[in-house]
């Protein structure tokens, strides 16, 4: 099963939220690689079984680069090249991100959603939901980017039960085929 | 394969979506139950492989007895009961809908994801994409409710393509369990 | 100037970020009053220069007696009389409400939005926007239910700051015309 | 009275929009000018009484050009020196684009709103509200790009409409300072 994650982190500290998500869905056999969404191919997102992006917070929405890898993708849409692939979603936000997370992981997730894919949210059984969930995905929320802080170890342990999660359903979607 | 629709129709045009939608479904061999959202009971969602959810878009989003709904399932969410089904969604909208169906389907579908389900999207290689579809789910654009105007025959037929499409979805995730 | 508060509060916590709105609007003159969404009548509404509403988040959205509370307004909506009426929203989340809150105030806003309101969001130079605001309208972040925990003199402080500020606008808006 | 339109329209059809727009804000004495989302600058921003975001539909949101505009400008943000201007939005959305219409919409406005502008929304009295409105902002319900359609003469009746409303806000706001 190979896990591809697509991540626009101008601050890096999305970046670490996409270490601890691979690292649990490695725990679950998934094959996962970690790509910037500025350098994301096609052949990369073609050999995946499932799609998860995760991005920075800016602005009030996701960061640019990601919105520039979606119009990159879009020849795979007109061939309808990713139906049926599985899709999932994480976010970091900083000062007043409270405000723009859940609209960028829903905004994440369209995209995903209008390539046709499953769309796996971040169930609240998990052990951190409460700490650093949000049902569409997990989120960090760090504070201003000055001050250097970057994701708790709770949002980190958030992304990495998400990873686990979504390798899960991945495998047992791919069972099923 | 069991898929329940539970449906918020207040004008019956949203009803006439669910029951195309269900249509679909059957031909891909699920027992569809259609049920309005004031009578579904947790039995019946608890019964469930699927659960599917159809509202009309009523002042910008959802009709309030679907939100009873939600209230009314919370203990199931308590007890993370609904994890790991399979979920989605559809809508019909009459005048000066188009600003509420989006919001609306999202909606619906923050309720599925809050309970740990698989989100099916609709994908854009369905036929009737174009004229019926949206890439959260199927909408029915109707006029106003005077005029008397419900679903178009295109609007049905997405609805029926997108009831094959979530039913042989949750054929394929059953198969893998 | 007066501004109508209208609250959907099922443990009392939103209620209290209402009240904390109040004190702000009233240090800048606004006469406000309070309603729960249950009680809230068609003249209250038409009398005031200002709507706010305000919500607990559960199972992913605004409590459903805000909705029942906009149907009953529907018959304003199709006679356009709230039209140019400024509109302004508040929320607040418990365990898991993280995932809510947003998409929360986006769906009170949508239907003062539908109405043709001016809405003022909640902006970042506020003394308390980043540990108790979000860019759509002030949040609190609360615990579980059981936990009792209410808002944080934070959080009511975000309130209080945009009681006033809603109160400037609507005061300048009247002022205008 | 400056209204400073912003408009990121890969074919062309949102840019009919933006000038539709401008001719109704004109019709209410406002000076109006239209700028690229790659070309505009913060002094142009910083001098707008208002300012109005329009955007293609692309791959389920706004285009990456605007995302880019809004992180250059988040300098403005971080001093505050947008508070209290006046936003409105609207968007052109091809095949398929009925699914990201509204959250383009919503999105466009979020960064308004995180600016901590009035946002001005469109209200179901404007002549052209049913055929080409949506209460975020006027839409343009195009075909597939291939096939040229652009806005049809009752989306630009409406963006017009929309322009002649946030013309009329504009200057009844500038009038209560």
């Amino acid at each position: 099963m190979r896990i591809l994650v697509v991540v626009a982190s101008q601050t890096g500290r999305t970046k670490r939220m996409a270490e601890a998500f691979a690292e649990g869905a490695r725990e679950r056999e998934a094959l996962v690689e970690i790509v910037a969404s500025a350098d994301a191919g096609e052949d990369q997102v073609l050999g995946a079984d499932a799609l998860v992006l995760g991005s920075g917070v800016h602005m009030g929405g996701m960061e640019s680069s990601m919105r520039v890898f979606f119009e990159r993708m879009a020849p795979l849409w007109m061939q309808g090249r990713l139906v049926g692939k599985v899709g999932a979603a994480f976010a970091s936000a900083g000062l007043g991100g409270r405000g723009g997370a859940e609209l960028t992981l829903i905004s994440l997730l369209a995209n995903l959603a209008e390539h046709g894919m499953l769309l796996v949210p971040m169930h609240g059984r998990l052990d951190r939901y409460a700490s650093g969930g949000c049902h569409w995905g997990p989120v960090a929320w760090t504070g201003a980017r000055a001050e250097g802080v970057g994701p708790s170890d709770d949002h980190l342990a958030a992304a990495r039960d998400h990873g686990r999660w979504v390798a899960e359903c991945t495998g047992r979607w791919l069972a099923g085929a």
